[in-house]
């Protein structure tokens, strides 16, 4: 699976009827090293509710097809995880929503 | 799915049984941040009628033949939506034929 | 689909009982604006009796095996069409056999 | 199949209840020869019980649906084995928990 | 298809029950003009017997497991073919074997 931030949404009125009613959310792809964007983007079929900001990875070639959401439909990217940490060399790169500190 | 440029087509007539009728369309990959060509090409089966300056995503590898127009047929990238608009953190990259402003 | 042009041959005495009777056409991958090649090399099937030098386009990955000639084969690459002209912004960048031009 | 080192591992909560219950284990792709890291990054389902630090080679695409761990899920990289020894031109390039050298 | 070299081997013990009694050979791809390496491997099953040295090429994606050797496994590069001759523009490239000269 592939990792990468949701920055935004694609909108189409006239499209195949096999992807009427799937929402179509735009991924820059990401280094889980750095957290950087890699400027390469992929358009995503969101079977998971995700939201701007979010870092997810989705699901590939035929194995997009293989969601809930998609099953039988011309899906290559689905999203199939919401990312709550990544972590390397047992140190984390990304944790969501990290609890604020409090004031001692 | 993969976002191009319609910018040409490709005509055949020596070509596999199982394509005929079929329209194949030239698409220039894009950056959707900066809406520039990437000088990358890939010829597309025409799932929707997109014309020639459109803006559209296409499924990749198998999910090309999961559509109405190419079920079963070797269609490795298939056109399944033209896009009315892109947006990046809120803001459009991308809008399609929008409204001529009126004059005051 | 992805464009190339026919360059050579691959020849193999030696080799799996499913692609035996096939033949193994060397393409170069191309640019459809400049017609330069890329340097870049893949195997096709040959679907269509393509001939050295003559451009065409393939069908890849899992597609390679929906033409008559693969059907459940190991081909990942299978030439589907041999390309007449490819058109961009409305001009020819590739047009195959043109007609001589006639003395006036 | 793909090489590459577990170096860390990605957790999700909200997830397609297709994948809940496998491991995502983040590998950094090598080159065999020189072992070095690559910077390139891909989530793979856990089917052999890797650890951090392993080199592991896994199925990509379609193929990462076709173990026992995997079979119809959502899951284009599955990990498929964990390498002893790569050896290239007669030469071992890595070779996993060598014997400790013993005094003489 | 992919052509490669055969530069070594990957041996694991501790692996998916689906490719136990297959052999992994590690390829390194080559550019067929030049026959110069390129510095990016792949694990292939074997699917021919193929030995240290021999140009080869391989079927890639769900291809993989389109041979007598891998149906239905997780192989998605199986070695189908050993290269006799690369013929580019008449021209050979690679010639396996080629009989030695004899004095006149």
């Amino acid at each position: 699976m592939v990792l990468g931030r949701v920055v935004g949404t694609v909108v189409s009125t006239h499209k195949s009827s096999k992807i009427v009613g799937l929402k179509f959310l735009l991924l820059e792809l990401i280094n889980p090293s750095s957290m950087e964007g890699l400027d390469k983007y992929v358009v995503a079929m969101d079977g998971v509710g995700a939201g701007t900001g979010e870092i997810v990875f989705y699901a590939s070639g035929s194995c997009g097809r293989y969601t809930e959401a998609t099953l039988g439909k011309p899906a290559d990217a689905t999203i199939t995880a919401i990312v709550d940490t990544i972590e390397i060399g047992g140190k984390p790169t990304y944790v969501k929503n990290p609890e604020p500190e409090t004031a001692k």
